[in-house]
């Protein structure tokens, strides 16, 4: 008997092996962004930078459709600004990165200190969300209806002093888009929360190719001071959710504490009902664990900063010229089309090397397609075209596809477009076969999140909404199972039954996972 | 005999009265920036935010095309990353923000203090350029020659502790992008710095619309541990120069610092030569400051966030419907357009609020084209158009011009177009007309610069390039005029007569200038 071919993968660990360990290495392999040097910060490299380019490029042009204006506040925010939140914010975060000096002196022994005759006055927080200095800006801004409503949006770095970091997961400085709008009443504010929400829940499940789950957050995880927190979820490979994106309906307490109010139509002074939301390179944590197997990241094409690479087969001799001119035609050729709503990306890698281990590399990042051309192709008219999401044969060899040139070219883009979707496809797949139902009791729950389960996913559950203690022994118990209730999903069907947790009827759905 | 008749401008200073008060004026008229309430950083407004925007884009595709790839490299650097620096580099810059601890605590009184448990080890700076984390990471990444040249790129915020800040001139936070590229030898390097150096001076005489001198910095302008340091120099409407770009060849100083080193093809281990270039917000400063008048800012059509807008004249009646349904007409025939490359860029503005406090909103924004729209010109099929660059008639009136709508269509493109290259233009001659030539001593140059001279320009001498004591001769004589030395154009004939300075030969031509 035979043995079945055995694939020989690209990456040392698989996600079954070691998931932690697998996401670093694809992180590592397929150069996205390393340790820095500097204690929670990374740095973003060629690949995983132009990830992000795309998703800001992309994000962007929804945002500014919705009549969002981008703008720029500063890095710095004086700490009395905090103080003003945290005394109107309970469970507000300290965990921050604080200015106390402005200039550097020589110690005496040729290092460098901080100059005692240069501390601030007042400490400058590096900002980690933009609220305060925004509102302040909105209370200059808003004067009357006619003002309203007030759409703002920046793309900017921002920090927070995280203790256990993990590159685009969680990191002491990250990349993100921080909308903040503020309206004349709760409904359009509510209106725009769910809009934005949207956005972020259409966004994920095209350009990214990610299954995810709109929802509103249940009151313990809101953000610190909002009446409303909404989410995207996305479920990772390893069964664990991952909170992709968030829109906060703020109510009038931030608009009360910085003093944003507008005259209404009857002459008279109101406060604003205040948004934010944003989402940040943590999406790119979320690409990969979605999409990425066992021979690296797959970039949806949608996002992916090249689509196409083009390997020349190149011997260093006589050959080459004719060879690099037949890629150079390819390349023209295919830099024409479109796909995806947008002209194809497309490089010729000449750089020098062996095309396999060129080839690897590609692989490892993902690119969607790789097209390996040799001389015999060159003469032939031909190209040998391997998908990244159909990597191997059944006799465990790079699927490899010959075909004709022309061929090929009339049918890229529509390639590229059935990656896309296969990806999305195959996502939703394994997401939705590892989202458990029919749970009706606490045991019942402990038992999917046994030890001996591997990745057990999350499990939809009916939920009676308890609030105050009520759902915080509920949040204890969970926590105990190293659980966190996710969200309440939009689109869900009214639930029948009793709360497992309450016994009482269920008047919503709920996902509970784990989570990063 | 008439009175000429008089222009009531839009702005309440005129350049000629107080040039610094109108460059503010300009700034909050146009709705461009505002102070932050944070010391020396500001907020960017949309319009201000939108040309950024427009320079990051078309830059960037600068960069791009010539194969510098974007990273993201930490805000924080450590501050032993400094005295490295502090110990390698004379005149080493030292005021920066530093940041201390990472943690705020109550301090029992109801306000937030820096939590004194949370004291950082080693304090991290708050990046004013990349320099040190970019070698580090460079010393990482090339091991051989086949790594070279790294071409790498980023687009991000650095702080500066300015003592005095004017917006986007010189503010504590700017938004720039750095380029720092290693190579394998000087030529290359040098290559490379010329190649950026042209490639601010196209993009400055383009985009901007604005001349520039690309040239040489004198020895004592020279970024501190740079080989050479080149800028472009642009000229202001008050004659002062402006610094708007600068590119630098390092030399092996900074690789021997950061140990970016590689094996070259014999085998050997050699340091790299590092280039670093960069352009930031203050590009836009240079740009109200050439093309500003006193009716507030003239945007070239090339970096405005919209190139056309149309003011319906609203009369909230039955008229409204039929004069919006032609403007929205107006609006798609001229987005079909493409103009200086790209898709023209159109607003169809219908807020609330009268047409003409619009129009001179938008005229003190700069919008190249402004389009006002009555409900006769809807029934008769025409436009009255209002070119920014052309903004009055000889008796005092603003210049509208009445023209059928398809004929206008037919050439919006063009007479975008035409403004650009007209700005451009009309800066070169005033730049050129204010060059003066023919100096020959220090009494001469004092002259030029006398108090009762109102706008000086600049002054193009023949120089010697006296180095160490006798350059800094030059520039103590230099500096009691509060005059410096530019730089020396790339492409200046080789000058005849002497140096005024120092009696001797030249062996090159410089300018002289007041600066910001």
């Amino acid at each position: 008997m035979n043995q079945p071919a055995k694939i020989k993968h690209a990456l040392n660990t698989t996600r079954e092996g070691d998931f932690a360990q697998w996401y670093q290495e694809v992180i590592a392999e397929a150069e996205m962004a390393e340790e820095s040097g500097v204690r929670g910060c990374m740095v973003i490299k060629p690949w995983g930078y132009g990830i992000w380019e795309r998703i800001q490029k992309l994000m962007d042009e929804q945002i500014k459709a919705a009549g969002v204006e981008n703008c720029y506040f500063p890095l710095f925010i004086p700490l009395s600004y905090f103080a003003k939140e945290a005394e109107h914010v309970e469970g507000f975060a300290k965990e921050m990165a604080v200015v106390t000096h402005h200039r550097l002196i020589g110690d005496g022994k040729g290092g460098l200190v901080p100059d005692p005759e240069a501390k601030l006055e007042e400490p400058l927080i590096v900002r980690p969300t933009s609220e305060t200095v925004i509102g302040a800006a909105m209370a200059r801004w808003v004067q009357s209806w006619r003002d309203l409503p007030l759409l703002t949006n920046q793309w900017a770095n921002v920090v927070r002093w995280e203790m256990r970091t993990r590159m685009f997961l969680r990191t002491s400085e990250f990349l993100w888009q921080e909308g903040h709008t503020a309206h004349a009443d709760r409904d359009d504010a509510m209106e725009e929360t769910l809009r934005a929400l949207e956005m972020y829940r259409a966004f994920a499940e095209g350009p990214l190719a990610m299954p995810v789950v709109a929802g509103e957050k249940p009151e313990n995880e809101r953000f610190p001071g909002a009446v409303a927190t909404y989410s995207i979820e996305a479920m990772m490979q390893d069964g664990k959710a991952l909170q992709a994106g968030t829109s906060h309906y703020l109510g009038t307490g931030f608009a009360e504490a910085a003093g944003i109010q507008y005259q209404n139509k009857e002459g008279q002074q109101a406060h604003c009902h205040t948004t934010s939301w944003g989402v940040s390179t943590r999406m790119i944590g979320g690409v990969i664990m979605t999409h990425g197997d066992d021979d690296g990241l797959r970039v949806p094409p949608q996002i992916a900063p090249q689509q196409i690479v083009i390997l020349p087969m190149l011997r260093d001799n006589d050959e080459d010229e004719a060879l690099l001119a037949y890629c150079e035609d390819l390349r023209k050729a295919l830099v024409k089309l479109s796909a995806l709503g947008e002209p194809v990306r497309v490089l010729l890698d000449k750089r020098p090397g062996k095309a396999t281990q060129k080839r690897w590399a590609w692989v490892k990042k993902g690119v969607p397609l790789i097209l390996e051309i040799g001389g015999r192709d060159a003469a032939g008219g031909q190209v040998s075209v391997l998908r990244r999401d159909r990597l191997w044969r059944e006799d465990a060899k790079p699927n490899f596809v010959g075909q004709a040139k022309d061929e090929f070219v009339a049918k890229a883009a529509a390639e590229l477009e059935d990656i896309q979707t296969s990806l999305h496809a195959e996502a939703t797949a394994r997401r939705d076969a590892q989202i458990v139902r029919g749970i009706d009791s606490l045991e019942g729950l402990a038992k999917v999140y046994a030890d001996d389960q591997k990745f057990p996913g999350w499990v939809e559950l009916g939920w009676s909404r308890p609030t105050g203690a009520a759902l915080e022994a509920v949040v204890t118990k969970l926590k105990a199972l190293k659980l966190t209730i996710r969200n309440t999903p939009m689109d869900a069907a009214k639930p029948t039954g009793t709360c497992p947790f309450t016994g009482e009827p269920a008047v919503e759905t709920i996902y509970v996972a784990r989570a990063y």
